[in-house]
């Protein structure tokens, strides 16, 4: 998806919000565990109910939430936990998405970095085939070789991590790190990585619990898309993440995912979780409606 | 394994050489090919034929290579690349090495790094189920939360990336932090992840191509465990490795992937990669012999 596209699509749905798909097993209702077990169990192995269960419970929250969010996550770490079901699941919500999905945008949140060589195996899995995601998370810590390989896809973005929503934003990425010019890490990051990337095809990881800060980020990428975790179970603003980091162009696609996913453990799950989004929604409908 | 196992075993096989396995299908030799294809292919489908090309390469590899060296590491990219027949293909890999070779320590190269909650299920997928692995490799741009979920399995280490072997190692990794130690940003990640872990269950990444630094790293890590890969393809010295870096214990863990996997491409692929494997083992022997 461009960038064109994307903001065609907040606009469209007054909504830049992304939902996280981070299915837990031991979280997924009773009521859908039980349908899935009395439907299946018998006929199935157990990797193929692990992964019907994780499709179930991701395709109920789809469903409820499309017409409010403009963008879906699966963090990578929920499937991979659950071995060879928890990548067919993770294959199958990709394929559910473009099929039914079209126009949300697809984030695999993998926080990929390795050396060229091997940059290049990980742009194959997530970026060819036939259920191509239309972003992936990418660690910056090994640098250029590591991140250009996944830009060399039409179409495919880069989202770099650059000043997280955790505890540990607070380690190495607020380190002050040019003398003359009182940057921090996540500062060179975003102003190094400028020389590899474009606004069409990178965007930056930026937690709402960083609050202020977020005009430090603007000061040093004025118009790059932001992905912006931490509102929800993590504490963060969105009204704040909204005054500090909006641009003229939203320039915002923030996330929740256990907000969401987890609204209720209720046979009502999924329609609490589409109530969530819809909350999420109309807030970034009137704070979109002041800007733009 | 515990760091004194590690180095029984260095001791006992005169060697610290770590195997990486990092199967690319294309590369495959074509003898091997042919083999599986002619005994498996009418049975099995896409992802089971994969599996057991990828399986049985690595099958031939171990067995070659076995008596040579301390570890192996397979790198995560190089299976998912291949989707749900590579992941097979890894767990079959680890489990062939838990049952056949139970003294050789396992690392397993995925370079993960996210938020606590999201490490915690990382940390399920690598060290726990029937096959752990013995170590896991983990970016630090993300700080403490991000690492210390790895740390709380008796027995299984962090791999942490300080300063790589490749190019983009240059872009942040040495980026001078702290204005009054002179430190860079590799020292600044291996001071303070000190922490988090001890010599018992945490390693560091250093690139063999960084030379001279590791009497920098050393100064920072005076007994910690080195993964180093870089040596072969990419252009690493084993004996100025050795020179500025061997501790006492060795305190090293050299790598070698492609210089002993694809050591030949012909029919006696396998017994060329234990030819390979074996200089090195002799190389290490007697660079071993003038420090212990």
């Amino acid at each position: 998806m461009t960038r064109k596209e994307l903001i065609k699509q907040i606009r469209l749905k007054s909504s830049f919000l992304c939902v996280g798909l981070d299915p837990v097993l031991e979280k997924i209702p009773q009521p859908l565990k039980d349908n899935v077990n009395k439907h299946v169990a018998e006929k199935s192995d157990h990797d193929q109910l692990t992964a019907i269960m994780l499709l179930t419970f991701n395709r109920a929250i789809i469903d409820a939430t499309a017409p409010y969010c403009v963008a879906y996550k699966p963090n990578l770490a929920f499937y991979e936990a659950y071995g060879v079901g928890g990548i067919v699941a993770f294959k199958m919500t990709l394929r559910y998405l473009r099929e039914f999905y079209p126009n949300h945008f697809i984030i695999a949140d993998a926080k990929r970095g390795d050396i060229g060589n091997t940059a290049k195996m990980y742009a194959r899995s997530f970026f060819e085939g036939d259920y191509p995601a239309d972003a992936l998370t990418v660690a910056p810590y090994m640098g250029e070789d590591s991140v250009t390989p996944f830009l060399q896809y039409p179409g495919r973005w880069v989202v770099l991590l650059a000043l997280t929503s955790n505890k540990g934003s607070q380690d190495f990425q607020m380190s002050p790190v040019d003398q003359s010019a009182n940057s921090r890490l996540f500062e060179q990051v975003i102003l190094k990585s400028q020389q590899w990337g474009t606004e069409e095809n990178m965007m930056y990881v930026v937690g709402a619990t960083q609050g202020k800060l977020f005009e430090d980020v603007r000061r040093v990428a004025p118009r790059h898309f932001l992905l912006v975790p931490g509102v929800g179970a993590q504490g963060g603003s969105l009204e704040e993440v909204c005054k500090y980091g909006m641009t003229e162009d939203c320039g915002l696609l923030v996330n929740s995912s256990r907000g969401i996913i987890y609204a209720s453990n209720g046979i009502n799950f999924a329609e609490e979780a589409g109530k969530k989004a819809r909350e999420l929604q109309q807030q970034m409908d009137s704070l979109l409606s002041e800007k733009l």
